[in-house]
């Protein structure tokens, strides 16, 4: 049998298990329902009232008896009518009966507690394995807010004891790197009702930590033949029935606005704007490829139910870039984004595809997809999807790489070749980082916020002893700010241990700490974020360390 | 009298004078009207035939005639049935006088010329002094398209020559230095018909220099204790209907977009997104100031009619920030701006108005205005507005400086004073720039285009004299590369002349040509846009002098 399939059946004979149990409790409980789910299962229960967690150690306790019991689960077949008889006093499983559309019903059974429930179940109660109850939830009966509310218990069951406190360690791990919390915590972002759901306030943190990866990552298309433009974020409506954008995206569209009788849209691509760039002037065979990258904010619409943080929003700042290039010039336009999207990620972040055989699947698939999609209204060409896997495991979006072909068309997008003919240019449409929200996501959960120095908002807090260290603490801090490192000086009235915490909760690489002996001496004492205690040091010998650290962006 | 009055009969005596000669050439022309305009005036004529630039010489010629012949201006008056004998065949002067609400009509005479006119005008012909015939129009009479389309002819007209040709050249030197003009031919944005009026597209060029702008206006701010931030461009109409904005600006805002049942509107200023940021915590009267600075890209309705390049636009990035201060933190806090404003433009464009001056009048309005317009409904409280003034004397609107009572109150935007109780906090909203679309506009008009080496897009272009020395050229490139110098090769196979021309056509400050001679010496000749030859220099020392001229900014 299937493992999964396996791990269900167990997970759902527990639900039964911790039913037995609060029946135990509550002789007078109703029961609801209680399915296996991923991870565990939990079970709906109508009580005399709310459960504590001390009612939850009791289930617990009691769940571990019947199950060191090994007692076997019983199938039982009976009528309709004998099913209503059994199970009088429990009006939710009567409501269950009546919809039943097979006239024998089927029941299990383990030590005192007999459920409607068509199976199948493992053997014995025994069988159990590793499960811990997590928490309790209100639900309503049948997901309907006019039915009563019933109380849920949650519960995680696993294999064995390994995989569940695996499991457990994973989620308490990813709960501490939730990037919703830790940008509450770290003063990162903030996503307000009365603007909007979906819709990032980027604070001062969060915004310069995303201005260093805006320069870096400008410093670096420059760098490689990159120019940055700037485009609008509304054009006329029109616009996008031309590219066909309005026809194959609208549900992620926003509703058009009118202006003296024009309907306009807030951009859901940058595209566009690139393409009447490339259009204001006649381009030729020698001016290409053109590369404008663009750190062009674009709304799209989504269900408030999916919006998740920064990973999932309404407007986002894509690192956008469009290649203009000649069909000869396809292959090595994507190989170079394919190594920029390498070297972004290097050393910071693993690839989860190999995307070097991505690509050369592509340019396989290139020459024929240019045969076959051109003008056949396919929208764009062949892609290329990188994922990210981070510190934990979890996935992310990252590059994406697409050709088209059918914007060009569309618009009239062409070059003169050396033959003085017009020819129709290629576009290659790229992303490295995805957009500023989701790669920010990314990186607050794979560093859960203890950003490498380089990026770190603060850099080094400096903590005087006592208030007559303060001057020194001071002129430490210009001489860092002199080399360009972000320091700042704690010099509120609290007791020096107090500082070093909240330094620390704050994920700032470098305590400087001063008192007398390091100002006689020119020296401070330095701590890590991690705790580590380095000792006294010279302060040049600090600023280099951290001016080091800094420019290794490790 | 006024001078401006004498100026304007004098005007309007030339317009007749132009009638009369235009009445010489085309004895069957009919007669429209003849206003004085600013700075010269025109007449309206429905004439057999097109006119020429060789009618114009003529015309011109004959008023000069008219004038030296020194012929008075008699005035006449009759009866309007008088009048309608006398412009028998002068259909349009006969629906003037139709029109009349007097019985009685003057005219004024010179020469052979009569006209249907109120006066006054100058004594005799000979008074009229310096003027200019300048270009042809067609003009609907009345300014209605259903009537026919005279043939208008402008001139220019002052009193003496020198003013004439004063303003002459001042004419042509803003037609040289139009903002949309060299925009084009310098390929610094454009604007798109498909896009919409008013939405600016930053072509490489135009987005390098702003791009350094950014780069430089970020730097300047943090080092002054602004935090950068980034809020969305949409947000809910209620929040802008809680700001007042929706009241008090509506003839400025787009029309809402719905989403779910909500509606949104694209945000017109920055404010209400520092105000949440703000607001994301308590803050203490320790906090304060909190400085959030942002290039905030917004939108706002204007007329087709008065959009005008990147001067008047749709869509702009202001250089916003919203200082939130305490009230005792106000006069340091404007005075800190006043002093930022006073760096940005030094040594680059003169302040009309003395900002320090201004400043006062409102430190001084500063405590009754506190007392007056809290909780009045004013919106926001005094302004201090700072104009500069260009190279050939345009007007541009500058740093404009506002403090804010309004919006902490309708906000409820508090900290905690040391007392533990809850105080209203203060915003100060100011621009330094304006918008990035505006200042560029003023620096291109300013300089020409040509701008200072460190906003030059490109600023050294290498010219090979022969296809043999292409390689030292490109040498040469990497080498000023290295040292952060916007280079480039002009590696065409055009000749050198043409080369050398087109560069100072794109007012690239230097241009490094390199032959034989200079290829075996490590050495450069070295020419500058306006046309000097500076000769020979080793490339050590032409690169030093640009890396001079890139520092010192100037």
């Amino acid at each position: 049998m299937n493992k999964e399939v396996k791990l269900e059946i167990m997970r759902h004979s527990a639900a039964h298990v911790m039913a037995e149990a609060v029946q135990y409790l509550f002789p007078e409980a109703k029961f609801g329902i209680g399915p296996a789910i991923e991870n565990g299962f939990y079970y709906d229960f109508d009580l005399p009232r709310p459960l504590t967690p001390e009612d939850l150690a009791i289930i617990e306790n009691k769940m571990r008896e019947v199950i060191d019991a090994d007692l076997p689960f019983i199938r039982g077949e009976l009528s309709r009518e004998a099913a209503r008889r059994l199970f009088v006093d429990q009006p939710y499983k009567l409501e269950l009966i009546d919809e039943l559309p097979d006239t024998m019903v089927t029941t299990y059974k383990q030590g005192s507690f007999t459920d409607l429930c068509r199976g199948p179940h493992v053997a014995s109660t025994g069988e159990i394995k590793a499960f811990e109850l997590t928490h309790i939830a209100g639900a309503y009966w049948r997901g309907d807010e006019k039915r009563p509310m019933l109380q849920r218990i949650y519960a995680v069951a696993f294999d064995g004891q390994t995989e569940l406190e695996g499991y457990l360690t994973q989620q308490a791990e990813a709960a501490k790197r939730d990037h919703r919390r830790l940008g509450k915590e770290l003063d990162l972002f903030s996503i307000h009702e009365e603007i909007g759901p979906g819709l990032i306030c980027w604070h001062p943190k969060g915004a310069l930590i995303r201005q260093i990866i805006e320069d870096f990552w400008k410093e670096e298309h420059i760098k490689r033949g990159y120019d940055i433009v700037y485009t609008p974020h509304i054009a006329k409506l029109d616009l996008w029935k031309t590219s066909g954008h309005w026809d194959f995206y609208r549900d992620y569209l926003y509703s058009p606005m009118e202006v003296e009788g024009q309907q306009y849209i807030l951009k859901p691509m940058n595209c566009l704007g690139h393409i009447m760039i490339y259009k204001s002037q006649l381009r030729s065979y020698r001016d290409l490829p053109l590369r404008y990258a663009e750190l062009g904010t674009v709304y799209r619409y989504e269900r408030t139910g999916v919006l998740y943080g920064l990973a999932r929003v309404r407007g986002f700042t894509q690192d956008d870039a469009h290649i203009f290039c000649r069909s000869d010039q396809i292959e090595a336009e994507v190989a170079g984004v394919v190594r920029l999207s390498q070297f972004k990620y290097a050393g910071t972040i693993q690839m989860w595809e190999q995307a070097t055989e991505s690509l050369e699947r592509v340019l396989e698939k290139l020459e024929s997809a240019y045969k076959v999609d051109a003008g056949q209204g396919v929208f764009y060409g062949p892609k290329i999807d990188i994922k990210l896997k981070d510190a934990i495991g979890h996935r992310w979006q990252g590059p994406t790489i697409q050709v088209d072909f059918n914007l060009p068309q569309r618009f009239h997008v062409c070059y003169i070749g050396s033959d003085g003919l017009e020819y129709p240019a290629t576009m290659i449409h790229r992303t490295v980082l995805g957009s500023m929200e989701r790669f920010l996501a990314c990186l607050i959960e794979h560093y859960s916020g203890a950003f490498p120095v380089w990026l770190a908002p603060v850099q080094a807090m400096i903590v005087p002893i006592a208030d007559r260290h303060i001057d020194y603490a001071h002129q430490i801090k210009e001489e860092l700010q002199q080399e360009k490192i972000r320091a700042q000086v704690d010099d509120r009235s609290e007791r020096m241990n107090l500082k070093i915490r909240e330094a620390q909760l704050a994920k700032i690489p470098y305590m400087l700490i001063v008192g007398d002996k390091e100002a006689a001496s020119s020296s401070v004492s330095l701590r890590l974020r991690n705790g580590e205690d380095v000792g006294l040091q010279a302060l040049s010998e600090a600023k280099a360390r951290i001016k080091t650290a800094i420019e290794a962006k490790a």
